[in-house]
């Protein structure tokens, strides 16, 4: 019966799509990934395993013997490999290196000398290239050979005799061309291509805007080293919009999976922005602490001040957002903040009017006419100041250098408390005492 | 000596790449795009004009002769072109009709017949499909003939008679096979397609899923209508990120570029939020004005107002923008909410007694004992509740069928407020009157 379950099992497995498989075998245990392993060819393995997030990729090569891991580090895609191997620290880093040929373990140290975050880092070092003093017959032949190499083969590389990038064709156009015509014949001309230090939001960068699908990686000569393709950036503008998203939250970035990050972890990425932001607010108790006598005087004005502190960091808020994102995207650039400047007083005049008619029969309700255009004017300010600290902040932090979504909502609420504190509570002790 | 520049102008243009004119284009008056176009050949015309964003292409059309206008809409891929006319209002869409011919109106019509955002309508139409009873050899050869209308060889869809999709094979396993073998016996099986009435992100989750480069699109039939590649995919998955973005600091999703965006667009993105946000407020300024005896009688407590329900506020967005984040990737479902919670339990633990021992001693100078204990226990208390409604705030609007990210930090800061106020004050009142 044990023996019927398995061939059930096998034949389940069998007409799964890997991704499916992987999904499955991400929650489960290492054990019964073993055994899932174990029901299905060799061949299968490399597909499957390259599904698996980094940290269970790990757990299975520990399990595996040593003859079955190394058939799986040999076959998988370097940049696959890479990945894995970026993760390890240096003692089983060792480990897996000796499981490796001499080539591919050359192929690793120097993937892995490359700067993190680096289009070295994420290349694919399997690739397709022709000679361009060949014939278009011997590049067809060769591409037809080679193909099983190669990620992608809709667009062929040509080299020179130093294996420097000429050229790029697409594939359709060999199809198309007289076999006895070389190579360099049909060349199109203007090549994109990245070197290997730099980022890799460079690379997406240079993806998006020429909307190419593979982007050549070379070395300072110009020698072809690998390839970057569009599914590699996709990841990229995954994880660069993941790590804003956090920052402008004040969360330092978690680069694991919510699901695997341990309560420790997370305590430690919170923990730093929220005893900072209370030095902030510190100010905005001084603040009030300094107002003190014109609260004893009018207490009213204390059911105003949330309203009204809220509403200047709302705005703000508001605007940083819009700010850090379009810089983020390429939208716009750091040199267009003049015009931006101009369109936000703008946008927050308009804003803080209305939010002064909001408040201000409320105000003259709970307090009188005085005190409800106290309450109007201060609305009227703190929205256009939080509105400008909002979008003026992200564009400092870039020009220092800093990453403008470090402007996250609630540095940007925090600002804004302290400053809507000060103008309200200065507008009241003018016109109230 | 005008006849040189212009020569020098092609010359420099012939050697620019498509997409940097594209940008230039972007940064000049329609009148110069216009003077641009006309040193290119007609050819360079199409393909630069892809790369224009929509207003653009709406502006350039629209000074274009009624034969260079058909010229650009009947050479377009039918994606782009559904794109730029899905944009345009009822009139000028049928202006635009009445330049292509009835075929291409036919593919048009059809594709807006979907809904938007839907797949349906970001599909490209031209693809290379062979028959499964053909063999390799005619396959191969129909595949040449026909490359240049595909926009990716790397995948050939193979269908019955009936133009039902069958598989999916790559091209490089074409070239490997014997080329009198029927294609049907090189099928993999197994392939992954989508319907064109689904919405666009679970094409983006499919090709993610299961790394796919290009995913067929079919009817309810099963006939393959179009396809969608991964560079279509990575629009898609950087329009969301920002849509949640916006959503995130309470701003209405602002579709057009930041660049733009008039200031009245703006404002009606950000006022809706804004005066809505204040509502929630009004109950903080209740909540305090409820407590006024409390305030009287120990005016200390107002400084650290501010700290107490920032604090909150701010651990409630970290929270928030987690879960959102990874509700959005996919990393966690709306079934982890329970595991989130306990999880999200302990680490608000740790940051409440962290943030408390932060306090306590700021408390205790400024008010005495007594008030530095109320302090104290007010932080513990806020940190961990403005923790616990961020974590569960995107789980309950998802569960009722609201967007997780509408979660907004600014929401969340201002549900933290109004607790705030109630736990400090309520404590404050029990020990201290």
């Amino acid at each position: 019966a044990g023996e019927d379950w398995s061939e059930a099992s096998v034949e389940l497995l069998e007409s799964m799509h890997t991704a499916d498989i992987a999904a499955v075998l991400s929650k489960v245990s290492p054990e019964e990934c073993l055994r899932i392993f174990g029901l299905l060819s060799r061949k299968r393995w490399v597909e499957l395993f390259a599904y698996l997030s980094i940290p269970r990729q790990t757990e299975i090569l520990e399990l595996l013997s040593v003859k079955d891991g190394r058939y799986i580090l040999t076959h998988l895609f370097p940049d696959d490999r890479t990945a894995l191997l970026e993760q390890l620290p240096a003692e089983k880093l060792a480990n897996f290196l000796k499981l490796l040929s001499p080539d591919d373990v050359k192929q690793v140290l120097k993937q892995l000398g490359y700067p993190e975050e680096s289009v070295g880092r994420l290349m694919n070092t399997h690739f397709v290239a022709v000679k361009a003093h060949w014939t278009i017959k011997h590049a067809l032949e060769y591409i037809r050979v080679h193909s099983l190499q190669g990620e992608t083969i809709n667009t062929i590389f040509v080299i020179d005799r130093e294996r420097r990038l000429k050229d790029a064709i697409e594939l359709k156009h060999f199809l198309l061309g007289h076999l006895n015509d070389r190579v360099e014949t049909i060349m199109p001309g203007n090549v994109i291509s990245i070197e290997a230090d730099q980022d890799r939001e460079e690379a997406a960068r240079v993806i998006k805007h020429y909307d190419i699908e593979v982007l050549p990686v070379i070395d300072h000569q110009g020698v072809l080293l690998g390839i970057m393709t569009v599914d590699d950036i996709m990841d990229v503008v995954e994880q660069e919009a993941t790590e804003d998203f956090h920052k402008m939250g004040s969360v330092g970035v978690v680069d694991l999976s919510l699901r695997d990050a341990t309560p420790a972890l997370l305590y430690r990425k919170r923990v730093g922005w929220l005893v900072l932001l209370t030095f902030v607010n510190i100010f905005s108790g001084a603040g009030i602490a300094h107002f003190e006598a014109t609260i004893e005087a009018v207490i009213v004005l204390v059911f105003f001040l949330p309203l009204i502190v809220a509403s200047s960091g709302n705005a703000g808020a508001q605007s940083a957002t819009l700010m850090v994102r379009a810089l983020a995207t390429g939208d716009i650039q750091r040199r267009d903040w003049l015009r931006m400047w101009g369109k936000e007083l703008l946008v927050s005049l308009g804003l803080g009017v209305t939010m002064a008619l909001a408040i201000v029969m409320i105000g003259v309700w709970r307090g009188g006419v005085d005190v409800g255009m106290v309450v109007a004017l201060s609305m009227f300010l703190v929205v256009i100041v939080g509105s400008m600290v909002g979008m003026l902040l992200p564009f400092a932090l870039s020009r220092f250098n800093f990453d403008p979504a470090a402007a996250s909502a609630p540095l940007i609420t925090s600002i804004a408390d302290v400053t809507g504190i000060l103008i309200y509570f200065s507008i009241a002790t003018a016109f109230l005492l």
